[in-house]
């Protein structure tokens, strides 16, 4: 079977990839960091689209991310023509994390003298087993950039049980470990108030031990009994289908993609055929940790760009992660060497109830009509060493859709000495701090709202004014009415609800035929802090999508990534404003009205723990929403199915009803 | 049995309290407008539950609202002592709509034969019924509001089906009704731009007639058959049980309230047997117009001091509203006359699923531990004339509450001139306009965090200095804080994410062991825009909560509505900042810190309609949380079961698992 053109490669196309570059270099030794899907460039499907059969099919091309010898490239590689378009050396640049490389650091630390020597002087109660959780060095101007740095940061287990939480025992140890997988410096860490460092040889405290940091059913023995089973049937199977990696539901229809980096994409995605969106992903997300005490500010991960949601993904169906009838998506990673790597179950599709959609009694004639609200599930899971993620698109029959992030897992944590406390964290458990930190995502909207030539509008609901001379209008003072602007060029925007600043991607060259005004989708945003560190910091400068809250770009093919394509140790002047500060200084300004645009959404958390987040954290929900304005001609859910026992087959509890 | 003091009135209690109060008054002619609990004094509460089976049971008082011959009085009933205790005459007040009146007022308007010549003018299309709304006065100050005044709006239904949406065809006559029920005014309404009314004579615009604005099955024939039915079975039953008012779910206890102004109420909200909030109660709504045109500024509605939420609440098990296994409440109200009135069903008590509430995979050993979310719901439904409001609490096994506002339901409309436009609303049928309105809500939070003394603390989350000279604690400029104040006299704050500004209720008198701060819960607030109307204008003076989004007050046991006891006709003064200013003005300024404190969230949304929201709305979901913060000693859901296939029965689609 033919791809279509969104579809992600087939692992036969990997192979074929790497094999062309292979053949390309016949003499390099050549490293794979990455063989994924270039997609077609916008024009090219476009015309694609508008007629399938017609219109020519966009040749299937490979973005291959590869060492060849020790040189970072990323090479074009069409596979109809089993030749290299494009070759990119990549000199300065660091590819995503690999893990292989961190496991050696993390031996490596073990393994060294002076760290042993440093445990050894911790003098760790008995049974206690060493961890060393390796993150990639955030930049913070210390180190040589140029060259790839790794912090150990340690951990101790203290049960045989291999499940047991070695996160409520962070060691006052931290080591610095160079490309060459040498430790360079080990040193220990602050451990309370006022810069205090333990002298080398400070014992750990046996204070700290405790039982109550545990979450593994292995190693928690009470667990409430009195969740009783839940079980959602459809006794005539889900009311989705799927043909490869197109979905059709309730008149919605969409292209699932799966990439290394950004993990779940969606793409061409319909309603009643009307197209809404080209493409919808998740396009950053960035962690900086706010204690400013050395070494801890390079804590700060770029969770996409640095480690991968694709190569992060769960297995969904071994979790056992959802209810009802389920659909699993598998996707394909590279090896080192190119050969495909499965990945099975990233994404669940399923569906929901999620309670009333709609409902009027008519109180003259008593007679109430009321509807169910059905949601498609589109989820995908991300484990990024200590902490999760779980991404979700839910699409609603009333044409709109959401997207959800739900941030669960066990929060990184720090030693501090019992009895003190800091001002960057809540202690968690006893001499264990959980450190402030952001999580900052951002949520790339490549929308086609009847087409592809959209507009940003900014819209307002403001007072009428109501001073004795401009009163004659609004002689109540009762009066508001929108204030709109139409975004001229690229630019970001914050958010504001008290004046209900709204923000709304409309189609100015199609009018809804009863409404008169122009068809669109308003983007619900979630409300919330930016980036706290200050604007010369490393962490503004390295993600600086974080500055606004609302971004519009004219679509450009190679623009995905808002804090730059390279996020390991970056230095900043890659991501979002230095695109479009770059155009307006070489006079290269790009209209967004009625162009083909691209709308970001910054939005994220601050999170200062709550010892309830420990030792794993409850979900915490963020939600992002589009939904259509005037873009329909009524309630498209108007047609749902009516709710009725017959069809809910309720059961009733008790006896009042 | 003995009803526990929060317990409603039992109907035989009603009946009691009108004997009572007709005993009382054997020459009178009573008119009985509501019969309800007088809730005991808190003072009188917090000793009771402290030592349910030794302290003085509170005696049951019956608060009832009546004319006496033609004066309105409240009497509260001792109902063991079969006597009145207080006699309140309540001169100037209006008491909450009449149902039977507003039927005679429309009646009225109908058999009024200027009212006829004008429908007869319009020359309304063959079939056409001619409805009329009437509507409460809202204040604009051009009417004697001594007197009560109903607004007569006008409707055609071009159906002979009953359920004919007739909120399609707004015609453009109003009138005004007296308190002795006369016509006292007929007119047209504004028509479109610029102040357009149109003559007397004008005529019903054929081009209006359409058929795309209907809803209920009998007149939409075009229904998606996609939809496949979604059971939920719970093959060992709910995991909550009642024994009366009294819910246990989940180490959640609470008591259900009903009254017919605030509908469900909650009591007493424990979790493991720690007590969490006094009261939770939805205090008020106000839903203002924005169009400025008279009379339009007479369109505002206090959904619960005008209607009553308790006397609007939905029959629900007549609505099949609710999925798997539910539980109803019924309510009761009182008769003209003075008898109980059964208000079958008007709560529903169900579970759902919530997606997964905790996960966490550890990536060294491989070994994913999920659990699901199991949330309670507790669901009541008003409808108030065109539109219905869903109101519901979550209770999550994390120990974090939400509270939900469904708006759904048929939009109110007006008349505008085919091909005219005007600013104050959206065209969404041929010749009908939904103008722009506020929906603002306000939750009541009596917190009894670990205690009746409580403060509420404002923190903020401040980036650390980060020039030269103050750097030294932030070399990286990483680096942020908390900056915490506790709040210590009553006011109105406002919202401010950019600060990521969070409103904790704490007990300064109690220390979470762990983390040595104050036990605490968080507010998660709605960000919205608060009354746009002018602080002079009766909206804004009427709806005094509208002008912050949190306020906190001491506990009074007489201090339940932040718009006044009585809204009707009212002109302000009665509501949250003046009692604030009153005592302030008195010198009785009250402190709020470690004090019994009421804590309240004005939240809303300023709908300027969709055609989308035509003719019934998807719900659109406004969401409230309160979350602990340090009130645990860790994750209270951390002993929730396993998810498991086995215990999930999840049937996998496809075949790619």
């Amino acid at each position: 079977m033919t791809p279509h053109p969104f579809d992600p490669l087939t692992p036969g196309e990997i192979s074929q990839a790497a094999h062309v570059a292979q053949l390309a270099h016949p003499d390099a030794k050549l490293f794979f960091r990455a063989i994924s899907l270039a997609e077609p460039p916008k024009q090219d499907m476009i015309a694609f689209l508008e007629a399938e059969a017609n219109a020519p099919r966009p040749p299937r091309l490979a973005r291959v991310q590869l060492f060849i010898d020790r040189d970072l490239h990323e090479l074009i590689v069409d596979l109809e023509q089993a030749r290299i378009t494009v070759t990119e050396p990549l000199p300065g640049k660091h590819s995503y994390i690999d893990t292989a490389f961190m496991q050696q650091a993390g031996d490596t630390c073990l393994a060294d003298a002076r760290v042993q020597e440093e445990i050894k002087s911790l003098n760790l109660p008995e049974g206690a087993t060493v961890v060393v959780e390796p993150w990639a060095y955030a930049t913070d101007g210390m180190l040589d950039e140029k060259e790839r740095w790794t912090m150990g940061w340690f951990y101790m287990r203290l049960s045989d049980k291999p499940d047991a939480n070695y996160y409520a025992y962070p060691l006052d140890i931290c080591a610095e470990i160079s490309p060459t997988l040498e430790v360079t410096k080990v040193y220990r860490l602050p451990s309370g108030t006022e810069d205090k460092v333990h002298h080398e040889k400070q014992e750990f405290d046996r204070r700290r031990i405790h039982t109550s940091s545990e979450y593994h059913p292995d190693l928690v023995s009470e667990r409430r009994t009195t969740t009783r089973p839940y079980h959602v049937s459809q006794p005539e199977g889900p009311s989705f289908s799927t043909d490869g990696n197109l979905i059709t539901w309730e008149k919605w229809t969409m292209r699932v993609g799966f990439n290394y980096r950004e993990g779940m994409t969606l793409h061409d995605i319909r309603y009643d055929n009307r197209s809404l969106f080209y493409r919808l992903s998740l396009a950053e997300m960035f962690v900086p940790y706010s204690d400013p005490r050395a070494p801890y500010p390079r804590k700060a991960a770029f969770d996409l760009g640095n480690d991968g949601a694709g190569i992060n993904a769960n297995n969904l169906a071994l979790g056992c992660d959802c209810l009802g009838h389920i659909k699993y998506f598998d996707g394909w990673l590279t090896t080192a060497s190119g050969e495909p790597l499965k990945m099975p179950n990233i994404i669940c599709c399923h569906e929901v109830d999620d309670g009333i959609l709609w409902k009027h009694t008519n109180f003259r004639t008593g007679n109430a009509v009321v509807t169910r609200s059905r949601v498609l599930v589109l989820q995908t899971i991300i484990t990024v060493s200590n902490y999760e993620y779980i991404f979700i698109f839910y699409f609603q029959q009333d044409g709109s859709l959401s997207y959800e992030v739900r941030a669960t897992g066990i929060m990184s944590t720090a030693p501090i000495d019992i009895g003190d406390s800091v001002p960057y964290g809540t202690i968690i458990a006893p001499g264990t701090l959980a450190p402030y930190h952001q999580h900052i995502f951002c949520l790339r909207i490549d929308p086609a709202i009847d087409g592809h030539k959209n507009s940003l509008v900014v819209e307002e609901s403001i007072p009428m004014p109501f001073e004795e001379s401009a009163a004659e209008n609004n002689p109540f003072g009762v009066g508001y009415t929108l204030k709109s602007s139409v975004i001229e060029h690229e630019t970001g925007i914050d958010l504001d609800f008290s004046t209900n600043r709204t923000f709304k991607i409309i189609n100015e060259g199609k009018k809804n035929r009863i409404t008169g005004t122009p068809v669109g989708f308003k983007l619900l945003p979630h409300y919330s802090q930016l980036l706290l560190a200050h604007p010369r910091s490393f962490h503004a400068r390295r993600s600086e999508y974080t500055s606004h809250a609302v971004w519009v770009t004219r679509h450009s093919d190679d623009e995905l990534f808002p804090a730059g394509r390279f996020t390991m140790q970056s230095l900043g002047g890659d991501g979002i404003s230095s695109w479009i500060e770059k155009r307006q200084k070489e006079g290269k300004e790009r209209s967004v009205r009625n162009e083909d645009i691209v709308v970001w959404h910054t939005f994220g958390s601050t999170h200062n723990p709550r010892i309830e987040d420990w030792p794993v954290m409850p979900c915490e929900k963020l939600s992002v929403g589009l939904k259509p304005v005037n873009f329909f001609e009524a309630n498209p859910a108007l047609d749902v199915p009516i709710s009725t026992q017959e069809r809910n087959c309720s059961v009733l509890v008790g006896g009042n009803a």
